[in-house]
């Protein structure tokens, strides 16, 4: 069935083909990747929207000495089937099987990894003055969409790869949104940019004007003079990239082989950097994708033939319970403001945006800016809740620390997509969060065990006056006995729960660990070991004297779904070290020194024995090692 | 003798001045300025640029109804004389003075704290919503340098701005520097405003250029009506502002009082976010400093009558020493690069870069950007070598881990200023890094005990094939018995030095902690306690061989300068927990959770009980609890 497809295994084979056979196999390549997605999930509408672009990239240049880098990385499905990848691609995302992302172990086409946005251009260069300093000549190129376009890093790039002037690529895939509606001025712009008609005629007519003008004295030839070197400046779209050093080529049609082959060629020739603006339609060829281009942005499995999101019956997200909680509290406070970095659906604030579009901020990839924005808005008595994907927290380490704790603002941080994150992968894991955050000072950071807790945490949040992070994870939790109507409470700031003190051994377990904790402790109760469970709630302040308490009362097993190097455990270590507790038997579960893998969450928690059958072989082995028979 | 100085007690005072008061308030303002650093440090260039400026703003705008964000914050020297600090000018920087930078906790005319750059206009987007959604129209104002125009999260902060739309108003002090030579295809972009002759004549020009065109057919009428439309546009300096939505006035004359209150005036009737350009002299009215921008931007004791820096003498300091090896290692090796983010004489390359300029990058205050560049060198086979203070180092967490670590590329971070700094304070003390880089897989993280092993330490550094991070702090070492010409060596990653075992102790430091432990040692030998001293070398990985025999010996006494949490103690105890080394007598120290004020070094060394006398007070404390009499 896959006639064209079956003959390309290299980009090699690409370049005998034909615009017609290109044209051909771009069909072939959609139709594998809306079957592959729809089975068993992935990006979709990023990937429709670049097979064209892909394909001619793969014409034009040659990887793997041309560099091709992806900003972002999800956009790169295409690639990876034209660099001999596409007969694992059924595996893509799952366990063992390639990454949804480059990965430059999987193979030499994959020039740079990429996962987090705006990188690209800053690996162009890095790439390029490499090349220079070997005295190379092959091409680098990044690939970025109008969306990583938002993020600061990308335009430190652009201000450097001006400012050194030597020969990168950068080509635009503007397709006017990143996963939600791009905001900012510059998507402002590079709008004005595709609208405006015949720019070439109006160059064009303007050079014909000035010759027509009559010479009226020194100064105003200086002016006409100066008009024309202007014009290629002033009626060029693309005059910002321009004016940052840049040579600007498009915009063009970023469907079209023969366009994107010879502006790609042209590309190809200069000397200094250049820009390349690609105009594209995510979800392209896919009529779904095309019109819910957001929805099919990243996806769970659907059905190919309608494009019907298979829905997962389940309680609510920890998202969509977060987002009700702070649109209920909103309703009451009008101090509380909400910000996004660009994922106002995938943090849960789509609701809130509708309901409150002046409290609501959307500030683009731009997790620095929000934070220090937040800051401010604290300084002047505003309640900001700041929702991020635990990863994309990393960004913010700096403003959380300088702008926010150091000056005790009352701003709060909403990390979701905390802990494994599943397909996604190391990118994407949000497995460092306790210990980037917990040696902070003045800062609060907690977890709730449950969606219901996840209400009570928030609320307390926002009572309090002091900078707060709130960690929580992708996807639904237990949903069992979770009442979710529950009036709220403020939760003691500092104090854990003692759900059921053991005999034998106790599990201080925080956030989504507690309900496997739980778990093992009713498994090891049929072993005849009595384990009393914690949910620690606060990793800072930790509760020293329930701490105290426990390991007193015997041995003690942390349990953190994030790496033990800092984390929540390291916290109970420290804390029993400073209250002299020497001689406490004391285990820490969480993740390895090591970036984890992509796969299913539950597959990773197993492997990693962070699920229920994990935690209780690892205890009962702990307390086998403490005391043998 | 500060005649108009002594009136001055509030932003008030200064509403009644001439504009000839004024500018011999500036004169006075100046004096006591030059006269105060000259005395005992701090930022002079910056101060002295904007003393017109900050008499101006006082002047049209109502601090603290109004807001005034100081970028970067150490050209905040006149605002704190204008608002009641100028008698406490005196003890400025100095333990328990007036802070260097804006506080809010010192002033309710410091809206906000700055220290790292680039914050500013995020702060001020942040004011300004938080104005609107409270209903009221006071001003908010960003005063930025060109300098931190170059970091992403300004332009995050403009793009977020213009789209927007609020009001808010960003000063750009254009000074032509930051503290070096700027870099970046922006800096040009703004010295092409600068140097562009009378833009309003060309613009009057034209117009009546367009008025005599005779009329020729449709669609060059269309053209030229276009033209005059984008007459505005294309015509004025700072277009690159305008297209990202704002208005653009200037430049103006940043010591002329009375154009910039003219054109201030101007910038406050405005509705939307504004862009005023002035153009600065750093150093502005002291010779010396006019001359020496450079030097005299953050400076020691000079002698204010001829501008003659007070040498101290002593050895070498870390950055010198971090320079010189760097130097020669790249003699040797063409691989070698360096990059700076605009700091190449704070962190010692300038040496390099006159040396090797096609392997030296300045790019500008963009560590993120420098993080992942280098990434991508790395990844063809170069080897970079990143010089960025400690606390700066923060601001690139996420691609430090995301782009070096995940992608294990053998890419150098050295972080300069790392522990306390003295003076500068909070913002600035580098005592976070162990803990923000430990928990970082693949990572190597280690720290010298002297200038010597630095040289070592980098060498080793560059031998490897990892990612490495190494920490040393400002200023000198010990510089006694070190040899800078000894033949370099590969130390042993993962091995510490056992400089002598203790029979009733032992201290393992790290860094520049280990000289101080090592006179803590003699001095209990005084005591009669028998106290060993091990240089960690390495945070990570950690000697655990080492840690594990010195457990089993008796007590053992971590002692770093990094706050205390997720630090290298805290690795030792997880170190000790992982090999069931429970019993085990051990007490940390380090810094306390929470942000540490400004002061000299050794003044806060020896408050925090790091210093020789504390280290040993508090070891005998340690040994009296263990073994009470
Ligand atoms: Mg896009
Ligand atoms: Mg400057």
């Amino acid at each position: 069935m896959h006639t064209f497809l079956e003959r390309v295994n290299s980009p090699q084979d690409i370049k005998k083909l034909t615009f017609a056979e290109l044209t051909l196999l771009a069909g072939e390549i959609r139709s594998l990747i809306i079957e592959t997605v729809a089975r068993s999930g992935g990006h979709l509408a990023p990937n429709l929207g670049v097979v064209e672009l892909t394909l001619a990239l793969h014409k034009v240049f040659d990887s793997p000495q041309d560099k091709m880098i992806w900003d972002v990385g999800h956009q790169s499905y295409v690639h990876k089937i034209l660099t001999g990848r596409g007969g694992a691609l059924h595996e893509l995302r799952q366990m063992g099987g390639i990454s949804g992302f480059p990965k430059r172990s999987e193979s030499e086409h994959d020039a740079f990894a990429t996962g987090h946005a705006s990188t690209s251009i800053s690996a162009a260069v890095g790439m390029a003055v490499a090349r220079d300093m070997s005295g190379q000549d092959n091409h680098v190129l990044a690939v970025i969409g109008d969306g990583s376009l938002t993020g600061g890093q990308a335009y430190e790039a652009l201000n450097h790869a001006g400012h050194i002037g030597t020969k990168l690529i950068v080509v635009l895939n503007d397709n006017e949104m990143s996963i939600a509606r791009n905001v900012g001025a510059m998507s402002g712009y590079l709008a004005k940019i595709r609208t405006a008609p015949g720019y070439a005629k109006v160059k064009q007519d303007l050079e014909h004007l000035l010759r027509r003008i009559p010479s009226i004295g020194d100064r105003m030839v200086q002016t006409a003079e100066r008009l024309k070197d202007s014009v290629r400046h002033f009626f060029i779209p693309g005059m910002l990239f321009e004016e940052l050093g840049f040579t600007y080529l498009g915009p063009i049609d970023g469907h079209d082989l023969a366009d994107l082959t010879g502006l790609l060629e042209k590309a190809k020739q200069m000397s200094g950097p250049v820009v390349l603006h690609v105009l594209t339609r995510k979800g392209k060829g896919y009529a779904p994708a095309e019109r819910n281009a957001d929805i099919f942005h990243g996806v769970g499995p659907f059905h190919a033939a309608t494009g019907e999101i298979i829905k997962k019956d389940g309680p609510p997200t920890y998202t969509r319970v977060f987002g009700d909680t702070l649109l209920t509290l909103a309703e009451a406070d009008k101090n509380i403001a909400a910000i996004t970095a660009a994922m106002p659906e995938g943090t849960g604030l789509k609701a809130f945006a509708g309901r409150f579009p002046a409290r609501f901020f959307d500030v683009g990839i731009a997790e620095p800016h929000a934070v220090t924005m937040a800051a401010a808005m604290a300084c002047e008595g505003k309640k900001p809740v700041i929702a991020l994907y635990s990863t994309f927290g990393q960004r913010a380490y700096d403003q959380v620390l300088h702008d926010v704790c150091l000056q005790e603002l009352p701003v709060v941080l909403a990390l979701d997509r905390a802990g494994l994150v599943g397909e996604d992968g190391p990118t994407h894991h949000g497995v460092f969060d306790y210990s980037y955050l917990r040696h902070i000072p003045n800062l609060i950071c907690m977890a709730p065990k449950d969606e219901g807790e996840l209400r009570h945490m928030l609320y307390t949040a926002l009572q309090g006056n002091r900078p707060v992070a709130l960690r929580y994870p992708r996807g639904s939790g237990i949903g069992i006995g979770v009442d979710l109507s529950e009036p709220l409470q403020v939760l003691p700031v500092g104090q854990a729960e003692v759900l059921r003190l053991g005999r034998d051994v106790n599990l201080v377990a925080i956030g989504s660990m507690v309900n496997p904790c739980q778990q093992a402790a009713a498994q090891l109760q049929e072993q005849g070991i009595d384990a009393g469970v914690v949910n620690a709630r606060f990793v800072k302040p930790l509760d020293r004297s329930v701490i105290h308490l426990l390991a007193e009362t015997g041995p003690l097993i942390t349990v953190e779904e994030n790496v033990l190097a800092g984390g929540f455990g390291s916290a109970v270590l420290e804390c029993l070290s400073d209250q002299g507790l020497a001689g406490s038997r004391v285990l820490r579960l969480g993740l390895p020194d090591e970036f984890i893998e992509h796969g299913a969450h539950a597959l990773l928690l197993k492997k990693y024995s962070l699920d229920a059958n994990g935690i209780a072989r690892q205890t009962a082995g702990f307390l086998r090692q403490l005391f043998p028979e």
